[in-house]
């Protein structure tokens, strides 16, 4: 039996700056182009983060309007994903895009230790982003950061606030949440297949460890990303 | 090859107050005498939450001192353990009593969410206190409610932020944390060993799971708590 692999591309995080590398996506006309050469190069799906001019993180809804937009014109078909990250805003300004009905839109289920900060995913956002999700037919992609996550996403497909099968990503290499380590990463699938058996599934790394990620989630039968 | 097992009682959490159960002890007395209960009762080691007069919880260093002194009184050679629980104050006002110098303290290692709440633990605040209790000879009990909180563990040993071995508890059953599972619970202690391999460790459960979690504890060759 074999399954099609979709590659996922994230062009930028909320973080890399063009000091760090002059090849980071900032304006929505370099969003769209570096998303177009990764369509051309097999990308079917997007991770979008958007920023001001100046390069900080944004969770501005028109920027990410314009990127949406010149995504659907330069690369049809493609599947957008619109980043709900702590780094974009806090609380429900985290959301205030989703009434652009990205086809789907990450969606952290609990709080982890994220570098030097508390990345702080209260119960209570983590339900209302999930119910925007879903009254704006956006298929979420889960975002687990550590084991406890895994277990609160099956517990929202019984509250019916996520649909199932649910597709989810496993987080590693973030200072102080899960370690890239190729035995914790096949506990997490263990378990996410236990409680979520129809759930698909991609893995990521930071740096350096995407690629060995990447690796491991072919061999083991996920998704990957760039 | 035999060792002896530690059975600890927290005579109280943080929460509980008169109105739920009229045993709950408030005052100094009654938990020193809470305590003494205990203790003749074949516990060797005490979890404090010190409790203001109305029952909320404090982090109050004159409480704790109080309750450490007639303690040290009733119940000669007990291990006295303070909770520096995020419920009894925010940031450094957690280990504010420190300087008492009781045996142990708690220190968790991570940020989770807890019930309702993000029960957040920056890294600054685990290294914060971590160093507080180097300074006062305080052996920690880390409170693992996840498991990247396993592997921060192993990090602050390599950064000699904790001595070795290491006593770590894991902490089941509050929602949106692990939960009361077996498998889970397995999972956990060999990751711990794996990384910490003289480690010692306990298990906690709340409410009706705390005996499972003691049975568990007892045949996977953990210490036990009340
Ligand atoms: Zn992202
Ligand atoms: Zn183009
Ligand atoms: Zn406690
Ligand atoms: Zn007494």
């Amino acid at each position: 039996m074999s399954s099609p692999c979709i590659i996922s591309v994230a062009i930028t995080g909320s973080l890399p700056q063009k000091a760090n590398n002059p090849a980071v996506p900032i304006t929505p006309t370099e969003q769209i182009e570096s998303t177009h050469e990764a369509y051309e190069a097999g990308a079917t799906l997007v991770h979008l983060h958007v920023r001001n001019d100046d390069g900080t993180t944004s969770s501005d809804p028109e920027r990410f309007a314009l990127v949406q937009e010149g995504i659907r014109k330069h690369c049809p078909g493609m599947i957008t994903q619109f980043s709900t990250g702590g780094r974009s805003g806090s609380g429900a300004e985290r959301g205030g895009m989703l009434h652009l009905k990205p086809d789907m839109a990450s969606l952290a289920t609990g709080s982890v230790n994220f570098g030097a900060i508390v990345y702080a995913n209260s119960p209570q956002l983590i339900d209302d982003l999930a119910q925007r999700m879903l009254d704006n037919d956006i298929k979420p992609e889960i975002e687990a950061f550590d084991l406890s996550m895994i277990f609160n996403t099956a517990k929202l497909v019984e509250r019916g606030l996520l649909k199932s099968p649910v597709h989810l990503q496993f987080v590693t290499s973030i200072p102080n949440a899960i370690p890239a380590d190729r035995e914790v990463l096949e506990i997490m699938i263990k378990q996410f297949k236990r409680v979520c058996p129809d759930g698909t599934w991609t893995a990521a790394g930071i740096g350096k460890y995407q690629l060995i990620l990447n690796q491991w989630a072919l061999e083991l039968g996920g998704h990957v990303r760039t």
